[in-house]
């Protein structure tokens, strides 16, 4: 379904049309009227970055036999209807929220936070960087991205973008396929042993830098023998989001591509099972 | 948290480095080698376009007021974990696949069609063409976007894309909001009444065009009172998506936009409740 020549036609097309977008960043009132009471509009993205030229699937696929924090349940995925019987072919799932890759949304970590529906769409297409702590974790399951992992990137690719997503390239993310144990963790004592985030980075990207997202290749925002959460308990009732179990981290730039996060909108929901797109410059 | 300065940011990373993509679409191997058995890379969408300046949310909120097809439950939304005893806000949800604003996958209607997860990535990124059937839907519920209206499209915006989503914009969204009864459309027979595709039209995008999606702004791809689901039946056996219960089509522009389809990647999934997200040039 990847058809040639489509890039050259969306061209074509979009020299002959401009959509009017007032200097704020919203459209002409007149252009949006609408009489939904769920009014849209839309909304100045964190980037204007472009042209895209492909596409990298951030996304592990979520079935049962995908490792979940201990505690949680399994997604259940059941028959509803089938094509023999029904007509057609239908499922039900039952599962938690922050199953498989996922966003954690500000309400997880803060009862007044927003849900996945109040977040702005805007933050949801954000420029990826991408920290590389491989390196550290060849020594120590618990390593984290630290706030001079945060130095070295910049000294090597420039300051943060604003309005981005920061993204922990640990390399634990392929366990979650190969050894789904490995990637929990879980020692003799039950304490838990994978990468995360040190606090002190996450502070400073709050206070320094104009950042949106966290995500890790991981299970958790906080690494494995953290007990008390501190870089949940921090980023997500500052407003911000965390995406947890991010896959393929290996295969994307430092730099340069920008993240669409595919996040149902369920009303009220504390996160959700998500699709994270990177788009990537040709 | 939307940024000033962000647009600004990105374009200077973008000048500084440039992510190599061989011509066939694909990363080197070398730059794409990886321990991971879940290969992905990086693959050609169905647009280059770009810059893009704002996004418009094409989701309807989905909740258990949200209308269903007649026989199908409600999502169930329940706590799982609470801030104040658990130390983190957590629901389950029990829902059928096709809920709220959500995609078709082809093997809703064939059982060796592809599953949510097996869905091309490349092109749940695609040109988004909005077909305007609003005037004639104020004379029939029922009415279709026919094989006339896309030859009436093309005369007024050119050739429909190549890898493009094709919208039918009938001004029957904003009843999932307003009047959820009369979305659903029951008379007193129990035979339905809302807008659809017409099957020639649809055999007309598969045999003459290069179209990877339907989406329509009803609960159905084939219109209310269908008891046989024709354009189902033809469009998703030929390896094609549909998008049913889109939102706020009515501020989407006719071309130019860029549709993301932000698809939860569930295995063996027949569809899924998708964050639709449109990307706008400036």
């Amino acid at each position: 379904m990847c058809i040639p020549g489509c890039l050259e036609t969306v061209r074509a097309s979009l020299s002959r049309r401009a959509i009017p977008i007032a200097s704020n960043g919203l459209r002409p009132a007149a252009d949006a009227a609408s009489a939904s009471p769920a009014k849209a509009h839309a909304v100045r993205t964190n980037t204007g970055a472009g042209p895209f030229t492909s596409v990298l699937d951030l996304t592990h696929t979520l079935s049962p036999a995908f490792p979940v924090f201990p505690g949680d349940p399994v997604i259940e995925v059941t028959p509803f209807a089938t094509l023999h019987d029904d007509g057609y072919n239908m499922k039900a799932w039952h599962l938690v929220e922050h199953s498989g890759t996922h966003l954690d949304a500000p309400i997880h970590f803060a009862d007044n936070g927003a849900s996945v529906e109040a977040i702005d769409a805007a933050t949801l297409i954000a420029p990826l960087a991408v920290v590389d702590i491989t390196a550290k974790v060849q020594h120590s399951a618990d390593a984290v991205l630290s706030r001079d992992d945060l130095s070295e990137w910049e000294a090597r690719h420039g300051r943060l973008p604003e309005g981005a997503c920061v993204a922990m390239h640990s390399g634990w993310g392929m366990f979650a396929i190969t050894d789904p144990e490995r990637y929990i963790g879980r020692d003799t004592d039950g304490t838990l042993h994978f990468p995360g985030i040190a606090n002190d980075a996450a502070r400073w990207l709050i206070e320094e830098r104009q950042i949106v997202g966290l995500a890790v290749d991981t299970l958790s925002l906080d690494h494995g023998p953290s007990r008390d959460f501190p870089v949940h308990r921090l980023w997500l009732p500052s407003g911000r989001w965390g995406l947890e179990n991010v896959a393929n981290l290996d295969q994307a730039p430092a730099v340069g591509a920008v993240l669409v996060i595919g996040l149902p909108k369920v009303k009220g929901a504390t996160g959700a099972p998500v699709r994270l797109l990177a788009l990537l410059p040709g």
